[in-house]
């Protein structure tokens, strides 16, 4: 298939812009990726086959770019969006990949006016371990991949560039779902963002109460419910900084904790365990 | 092998009723299984070979045992301890497998005199699934089991009937631990019906941040950490009636969510995510 876009640039290495540059090149082998990162970073990436062209300037990773793919945490795709704005193409499309989308599209409307286009995008995957050594290929394969098109804008998704990079998710294995910043946001707060702070809460708390104790006999389903708890800060503290709902789910969290602390004793408990076996199935196709 | 026990009872065939079950003849192929339970619950055990002898009268089925193994909920197990007691030769053992085990002891004592001995037991396994039909003889392998060794109490461990059992409960391939039944309640508290607890509150207040958008926008990260959200209260009622530990626990995770939400825009987050790492890497045997 010949590539919609020919000349791509990734700003950024780790799992994710290293995970699409995979799984660009092995839909796409005519396309062009050039990179932006700290050396040691471009050094692995390239002994891995991820990137053609390796950039320590930004301007200069950005120049006669089609595409221009920012997988940086959120503040610094805010931060540096101006310097990427004035060294890429009129034409070109610039997207970027973060778990929160509100500032950073509020950040691009200033940054690129039209006939200039940011699309926010974020593709709902992941691994609780970073870097472009765990970029594989297949991250994209099933998951959910959210394009922003806010209301009251010029429909992004009627411009040819932003068709073009829609088929590229749906290439690279993706469900391509487009949500409005906003909403993006609140549910993310809670299908995301929320369950990685309760892991952190969780395991501190366990942690505290068992200690070592935790090694000898802790099941598989502690094991299991903690596996977000090994994910890195450096992951997550701008997207903690960032997710406008995150502080009222973690409050909504709370307020259940309390309610069926309160129902322990009581047949009424059945009702929660129903609730929460509906979500158990609608997370597993089963309803 | 031949079997330290030949005459085996398990009461209650349910998942793990049911695996120790297979456990043990899979060890033990000259050992005899009898079992109590309901009417259809002993027909599906018998179709899968899981058991020997059916009883749905309990008396019968203790009848010329020396070992009887309850699989029941904590609260029936207690209720009916005078009747098996009254069934059970003098010489035989009896253990149990409940998941706390404070209240089952205390009525243990009671119920079992020396020199009768009952010793209180918790295989630390489980699936989200309950029931025969997902009962496997390798569900002990690699898993705790703790025997409950009360202090002050004549060392159930030297007793001849207890070295058999821990025999068998290594030759299943689990790991024995012994505890006293207080710091086993509080461990457990911890460790497993506090996961337990927090997957349903955590998955309640997704399901009503996120609604159906769960179904397409949930990552891989989400489906992990619910998996314990698919248990039926049926598996969970009476241990949340007798954990004594839990309530504190629970009250314990609102104080670390409340901690690490007023931290969200702090870099000091950075230290619960290393604790949270820390008890990561300790589930792991990595550190």
């Amino acid at each position: 298939m010949s590539a919609p876009f020919h000349r791509v640039a990734i700003l950024g290495v780790g799992l994710i812009g290293g995970s699409f540059a995979l799984a660009l090149r092995r839909a796409f082998p005519d396309v062009h990726v050039a990179a932006w990162d700290r050396r040691e970073v471009l050094d692995r990436a390239r002994q891995r086959g991820i990137i053609d062209q390796a950039f320590e300037d930004l301007a200069a990773a950005c120049r006669d770019r089609d595409l221009v793919y920012l997988a940086l945490p959120v503040e610094e795709s805010i931060r540096r969006m101006p310097e990427i704005a004035a060294a890429t193409p009129a034409d070109s499309l610039v997207t970027d990949s973060g778990s929160t989308k509100v500032f950073v599209c509020d950040a691009a409307r200033q940054a690129f006016p039209p006939p200039r286009l940011f699309l926010g995008g974020h593709p709902v995957t992941g691994k609780e371990l970073g870097g472009c050594e765990h970029a594989s290929a297949d991250l994209f394969s099933g998951a959910s991949y959210v394009l922003i098109q806010d209301p009251g804008s010029q429909p992004a998704s009627q411009d040819a560039r932003a068709g073009r990079l829609a088929g590229v998710i749906e290439t690279i294995g993706a469900r391509l779902v487009w949500l409005d910043a906003a909403e993006h946001d609140r549910l993310i707060a809670f299908l995301s963002h929320l369950p990685q702070i309760a892991a952190v809460a969780l395991a501190e708390t366990v942690l505290e109460g068992a200690g070592e104790a935790a090694g000898s006999l802790a099941g598989p389903g502690l094991r299991d419910s903690l596996r977000l708890a090994g994910s890195p800060y450096a992951l997550w503290a701008d997207i903690c900084r960032t997710s406008p709902s995150l502080d009222e789910a973690i409050g909504r969290l709370v307020g259940s904790l309390e309610h069926v602390r309160s129902r322990l004793r009581s047949d009424d408990l059945a009702e929660d365990f129903q609730q929460s076996a509906r979500l158990y199935k609608i997370l597993r196709g089963m309803e």
